[in-house]
């Protein structure tokens, strides 16, 4: 395990001569690891060439931006809809994907190590995804790659696009970011996603409130970020006190394989679902987000809801991967 | 399990304005999901579009009708001939695909419903096609998607294409349907094949021969809908009475999984072989058809028989899926 | 099992009064079944392709020279580098890879024969590229198949697109193979890499170096082969004697899997490893080379010393296999 904060500031694949901070805004050549990598800035510009993705597949399906870059969608962990939406990505912008998601079954059996396999698919690909189930990897992979290499969630560590994908679609659906109250609730304790998230809209002038069971509340180191960010924050138990005031209510799923217990699994998972009744107390003109997969936490009479966003969520990853992918390589 | 006979008459993705029963003959924006979908005029526009696809393909590989579009090709149980062939299909469309068959181990498995599943790659892609073992599941996930949905089989329900592909071979290699003697042969019981094949020639003019041991016989309900669509039909327990007379000889496996009791599959897997012998007496200019794989029920001998159309049928199943896929995106 | 010296002359999906031979060097329509296939001159052929599908990947990419065209890719067993390498070569070549890794649960298991598998998949495909863990498998399925296959490795077999690029790799790092010093180490008995690999230089004026175990020793018959090319060969215990006389010091790791008795395996595994102390007396324009994975056998330490080939090796596996590709479907 590595400390993920330390991120590699060399541009890969870039001729030395090139000014390559200011290609892309400065993404050409370089990892997408964790969240911390982005300041407002970073994050405008990807939520504007987003925003060119998204027109372009309106209108044509594609862009060929990446005619000729091939893409190792590598996948050491199952996840339909993260690797699905890489390579509808990729090939999206005109690009060929070649996905690797049997690992487990693969050389990976015969003992390689993690740095040989990424070497080893970038003789033939330009940039790897990678999704890995252990903690740091994604940082111990980009160490020794010399392409771009995208972390696609790495164990309880990070799952930067996952985290893009949500503040750009309520950058996109709300029109801002700043004077917003964002609730997270569900699984605050063992849910990268709400993490990332967190850190994300602490950029913002937003009002957070972290509704959770006492044994899932944010982590304390969560906490402290967000109030090192100079932002005040509200935990509580239940959002019904403050369902009719927030612009977004972002739910996470209370996963049964986190728990060590399942009798403490038990205990929470009810408690946190949202239902017609509940969205009739929210503001008409809020939205629910979910980073899916859902098993009972929304009820699907909800789906039909213009407030529902968790499938303009999935179509805006598309978008954000989109930017992404042709940002490292230098073509946004 | 809900009705596979309703079928949805909604034409997605199309602007509400547009007159869609008027485009591709009516498939714009439908999906596939039963052989019912389908009378003699559907059927001819379609043999024809498949004929405009294998010439293409024989003089260019390729077609460029679907370039920029992306297909979702969902198999929740393995189909290696199957999932290929819709593969080839979309790729010589010009089209890409996104092969999602690792569902045992996906999001699946941590309890995703169908439709979820369904709608989210449909956020990234432009239509469906879905291979799932319970009966009914193709009709659900369509009743969900918001784009066309294409039916690679369901349990003992429907296969669509694949009883496409079958009475597009007849078509194609004899030229004709109407005045045909077709004989199905092996487990009439069990093959959803030769359940859909019988259907869609009894929109014909066809004499239908039904030659299975008694344990394996046609069902009532399908023998019912032939005696309803004003044919009739003969049963028998052994083809040598007819073999000289019929244009086409449609033979299944007797498959393993099928039987309870593995003793009843010993007893009548060896009854319905196909060899140089019983070929010596059948017409010169009729056809052995087979859906494949095929494992003891055809000797190898008889692959280089003229008349042995199985592996046309594997072509023919690319030219129709082609079809299929052009005709429901409104680019027949 | 078949004898895998008999090599099919005929040339496949070429219209009969085609003067085959003298179309891309006599690949047109060819099987690659065998390194004992290619002579000097069809080498050089191959070497002379290899280049020039480097300059258009470094240029541009790709090449245009199978749009249109499909691949099935099909692995009986895993192997990611194999199959990833053929995959890229298809994409960058301008065509289409569709494939089939999961054929350990696909029709196989309902009983297909592997002639009937390659037979349906090139109804959709224009040439197939197989993996199989049984040897001869690949001159079995080419007899029956109507299209090009490529050994991608069958069993103990032969993988002769691994011989190709290794013996490319050392003409490309130093320019030549004639007069050259070859030193193979390790598993030398269970490895077909190396064995294949003999037998390319024993087309040339190369001196060989046998570096292993006694129980590890290069077998009788490609030791008599080398004996009737014309060719000396030393066979030794250890290295160093001649670690720097050697231009080529080819290290195969020693596999586990190739043991009945683990205690074989750990007596020997430790004794041929290559780190920065060994290379120290090694000269300094010799080139170290690997088929990867690898695992203990070559230090990381020495990744960065640049007479480490092994990172290129892959990526010339790719270049040879576009070669190969497009010479076979007449398009080189």
């Amino acid at each position: 395990m590595i400390a993920t904060d330390v991120i590699s500031g060399q541009v890969k694949g870039a001729p030395s001569a090139l000014p390559a901070d200011h290609i892309g805004n400065g993404f050409f050549g370089q990892d997408i690891l964790s969240v911390r990598q982005f300041d407002r800035e970073k994050l405008d510009y990807i939520y504007r060439v987003a925003d060119e993705m998204r027109s372009l597949v309106k209108r044509f399906g594609k862009a060929n931006l990446l005619d000729g870059k091939i893409l190792a969608n590598l996948f050491y962990e199952p996840s339909t809809r993260t690797s699905s939406s890489f390579q509808a990505a990729m090939l999206r912008l005109g690009g060929r994907s070649i996905s690797i998601n049997e690992v487990h079954y693969s050389s990976v059996t015969k003992g390689e190590s993690l740095p040989d396999t990424v070497r080893t698919l970038e003789s033939y690909c330009d940039l790897t995804v990678l999704r890995h189930p252990v903690t740091g990897s994604a940082e111990l992979a980009a160490r020794y790659a010399r392409k771009p290499l995208i972390n696609a969630g790495d164990g309880t560590g990070e799952h930067p696009t996952q985290a893009l994908l949500d503040i750009y679609t309520v950058e996109n659906d709300l029109g801002r970011l700043d004077g917003l109250k964002v609730a997270m609730m569900g699984d605050l304790k063992y849910g990268r996603t709400v993490h990332s998230l967190t850190r994300l809209l602490s950029l913002y002038e937003t009002e957070l409130y972290f509704v959770s069971p006492e044994i899932l509340r944010m982590p304390d180191e969560i906490l402290g970020e967000v109030r090192a960010s100079g932002h005040n924050y509200t935990e509580l138990r239940d959002v019904d006190e403050i369902i009719g005031e927030i612009d977004v209510l972002y739910i996470t799923r209370v996963q049964k394989e986190r728990f060590e217990d399942p009798a403490q699994y038990d205990e929470v998972k009810g408690c946190y679902v949202v239902d017609p009744a509940l969205m009739a107390h929210a503001k008409s003109d809020m939205i629910l987000m979910h980073p899916l997969p859902r098993v009972y936490e929304i009820a699907m009479e909800v789906d039909d809801d213009p407030r529902a966003a968790y499938f303009r969520q999935m179509e805006n990853g598309m978008y954000i991967r989109m930017a992404l992918l042709a940002a490292v390589l230098g073509k946004a």
